[in-house]
């Protein structure tokens, strides 16, 4: 066979060739804009030859700090495919991990979204290595910053080489992209994605027992494009010639609603806060919601309540999925097997609500101190990984060592697997609570608490105890206008669980606090309430 | 990304482990067999072990010569997972054909079919490179011949060791099957697969803009899987887990009919001889085939009254795809695009009966003497293909140097492409007619004479003319019980065409001569014709 290899250069040219009159539909603070295939990659020509004009070389890192929209669509492809990095930075990073990061990718510009620039301009001083800035403004937008050098986006595209030939110096296993994860303790970790490692799992997403992306979709990421390349859809979606809708800043239930109504999106995909947002919204507003095939779930585990009122009450079926920034993110999905879909509602949502089969092309196995764990969808153990779109390292960082043993990724993820292969989420390695000496899983007991019609969302903390050295504490977020008090809740949890894994107390809150890609950020409650259940 | 290859053998285990539940149907001379594949890959490991006993090492080319059915599957996986080469050997082959390729691919065993046993038996002195023979008849059949030794399939496997491991030391480069393609003049012409290629071609064929081949499909290769791996499905639908039917020895239009009924078949794949004789079979029957998502047809253009026929008269919908023995084969495949749903009936007719766009993952391009032709639907050219499922030579073979230059595969099809990127297959280098310096396409000629409602099949062949260097003759053969004078097909062809591509005969045929995969067989037809216009 042919030695070609596999690189996102094809992707974006396909496009151009096949689906040049297909659209890019991208919000940004200055409202909608409609972009085709053929525009699209003209632009991303003109930004590759403009970013070459200001020295960007082979395997240099340049970064982005934006919103989801075209311009960070034309990015995803101008700097790989000139042969550089595609940094994509969290937005929401607190000050400190922000200056890390990028000096750790060592970013030789940055692309930042207008309304982000103060953010980069309180760091410029700390981040030596950027050379110059890009803003990402629409074309008449008046721009003031301290930053310099500073560079109008379309200023460059508008004077760049529309017809600028990508490289062919690239090896499909050279570096595409990369995406900083946070860690538990410490700095964020980076991984570093492949041209390969993408376009194989591009055509993964494509698949039909996957997400079974088309042409003939049209597919919203409202997972962002600086969350893990926004799961990869950007690159199946473009080079398919698939219609995106890019939802721009600030992405409210009530846009979500009339994005999905409005352009009949077919595919979404976000994780569980986003889902129990709109469902909060459609449950309250007039939507119609009928073009879509599926909302696509990951990032964390949703409630199975959450997923019942999604397919029964509002008609959209819910395609559960996880995966990891080290993962690209695919690694499992759920969805019935052809011999499943007789089984009652009831067994269905069970299966639904797991996180489901490995994609093809990866492989999985369950452990614990004995070895691999029983197929048995009881039998604990933790999650390890291995395949072509897997991590096999952090970027110059010395935690490798803990994720990466013996070829496989350590998740960290404790799960249990049935015999249909299905996998469980049980929890976090570090977020079971270790009762006496038991494990409890603070997921399963947050999936109960959401499954309560007043209930908006809960979290689950361990929380150190003089006895039993650890106990779960409930902290609950109340729909508006419903009340409930702590006796109501317990008695609510009580048929479903053995009593020693009944929360020692409920804390009801405004809102739980959240990382910066929307998932719960439990290690801050953790912090609040470190004493709650020795100073009582 | 982890430096994990691409091998069949991830296929085959991802079926064993999440589908093993799932069923491979089988016709043999026996009857009809049921195998999930739990059992199949038992069976294949039991028999990657009986060879490793018989001697076979990494890199032995073992053959196989024998109709679509599980033994054939299991061969499929058994050879290359334990480091060997497939060599699927086509049983329509002439002796000497037959001869050269096994001494050329020195085949170091041979699995064989109970009913073409005799055909290897004649020949058995002039491959000396064969040190076994197996025959894959059924548990119970008594088998007669000369051929030693010769050892029972089912012996093998009941005593092989069903927990034998397949080797870890693949390469993703490494060969995994071979497969001979007839050349227009001399021997035939090797391609190796790599493990490579087959996977990358599998992720293809499940893309949902391909072949979106699926878990929940109960596909049927009706083309042989002695040629191009049946276009890859056993592979795929193994990897997916998907029902496969394959459809044993001898398969006619009423089987085909039969079994599409009797095991809802989602997808079926074969030529359009095949096509053509199961249209007959279901104007003249009472078949129930609602359960057909689609028809996959390659191999040679099909007519476009064929598809309509399919569509309308049927329902069923029919996809057409091109490729060839040097493509593994899927090379482009016609299906609408979305914005193209909405155009009237016979523009679709006409999108349907082109050859479609090229497979995600591929290039190709047109070209003439003027370089690349102009994306009108109307100039024609030379189809260059490449790919990293595109061969890249033949076998130990010096003729690779015509068909592979400067890293494309020059196909030897002459097509158009039209603005949006749809190839339409013109016809053969070799069968292009050309009359006073003007080219003429005999396959446009033989699609509108198949429109006619009283042919059955017709081929045009170029043959010598005095004045005309070349010159068309129609060879018709007509459906029972019809009739048609010459004078009438020539008239029913003129309002079509400018006068000088009209025929200058017609000539009826009982049958059209066809190749060992369905293709006509235009050679032998011209060979007979070769004095026809000048001995007039």
């Amino acid at each position: 066979m042919m030695d070609i290899p596999l690189t996102l250069t094809a992707l974006i040219e396909r496009a151009e060739k096949y689906f040049s009159k297909k659209e890019v539909i991208s919000r940004t603070h200055g409202g909608l804009h409609r972009l085709n295939y053929g525009k699209i990659g003209r632009r991303t020509r003109a930004l590759a030859s403009a970013l070459e004009k200001l020295g960007v070389k082979k395997g240099d890192r340049v970064g982005t700090f934006a919103w989801n929209h075209h311009r960070h669509l034309e990015a995803y492809f101008a700097i790989p495919c000139m042969g550089a990095v595609l940094h994509t930075i969290n937005i929401r990073l607190s000050v400190e991990h922000l200056i890390y990061i990028i000096n750790h990718a060592e970013n030789k510009i940055l692309l930042i979204d207008p309304d982000l620039l103060p953010i980069i301009e309180k760091i410029r001083e700390q981040i030596p290595t950027v050379q110059a800035f890009i803003v990402m403004a629409d074309e008449n937008a008046s721009i003031e910053s301290s930053l310099e050098p500073l560079y109008s986006y379309e200023k460059l595209v508008g004077d760049g080489d529309e017809s600028y030939e990508f490289t062919s110096d690239i090896e499909e296993n050279d570096p595409a992209g990369m995406c900083f994860t946070s860690a538990t303790t410490g700095k964020p970790k980076g991984v570093v994605y492949s041209h390969r490692g993408i376009v194989l799992h591009s055509m993964a997403l494509s698949m039909a027992d996957t997400a079974g992306i088309s042409e003939s979709d049209i597919a919203m990421p409202v997972v962002p494009m600086f969350h893990v390349n926004a799961w990869g859809l950007p690159f199946v979606a473009t080079w398919l010639g698939t219609t995106q809708v890019l939802p721009g800043p600030m992405v409210t239930p009530k846009l979500l609603a009339e994005l999905i109504e409005t352009h009949k999106i077919t595919i979404a995909a976000g994780v569980p806060t986003i889902w129990i947002g709109l469902l909060h919204e459609l449950e309250n507003g007039e939507y119609d919601t009928s073009s879509l095939r599926y909302v696509l779930c990951g990032g964390a585990a949703a409630p199975k309540s959450v997923i019942h009122a999604f397919e029964s009450k509002f008609g959209i079926p819910f395609i559960h999925a996880y995966g990891m920034t080290e993962t690209t993110p695919l690694a499992t999905l759920s969805r019935l097997k052809s011999y499943q879909r007789d089984l009652p509602e009831e067994e269905k949502l069970a299966i639904k609500a797991k996180q489901g089969i490995v994609a093809p092309g990866l492989e999985i196995k369950v452990i614990n101190e004995n070895g691999e764990v029983k197929p048995d969808g009881k039998e604990m153990g933790e999650l390890l990984i291995r395949g072509p779109w897997i991590a096999n390292e952090y970027y110059k960082d010395e935690r490798t060592e803990d994720a990466f043993q013996d070829g496989w990724l350590h998740t960290g993820d404790v799960v249990t697997i049935d015999e249909e292969g299905f996998i469980h989420i049980i929890d976090r390695t570090k977020d079971l609570i270790k009762s006496g000496g038991e494990w409890i899983s603070s997921v399963e007991l947050e999936n109960a608490l959401m499954a309560h019609e007043a209930v908006f969302e809960a979290a689950v903390v361990s929380v150190p105890h003089p006895k039993w050295q650890e106990r779960p504490v409930a902290c609950v977020v109340l729909k508006e206008g419903k009340s409930l008090t702590k006796e109501e809740i317990i008695a609510f949890l009580k048929p479903q669980f053995v009593s020693w894994w009944l929360p020692d107390d409920v804390i009801f809150l405004k809102e739980i606090p959240k990382t910066s890609v929307g998932k719960f950020l439990k290690r801050q409650l953790q912090e609040q309430l470190k004493e709650h259940l020795t100073t009582q």
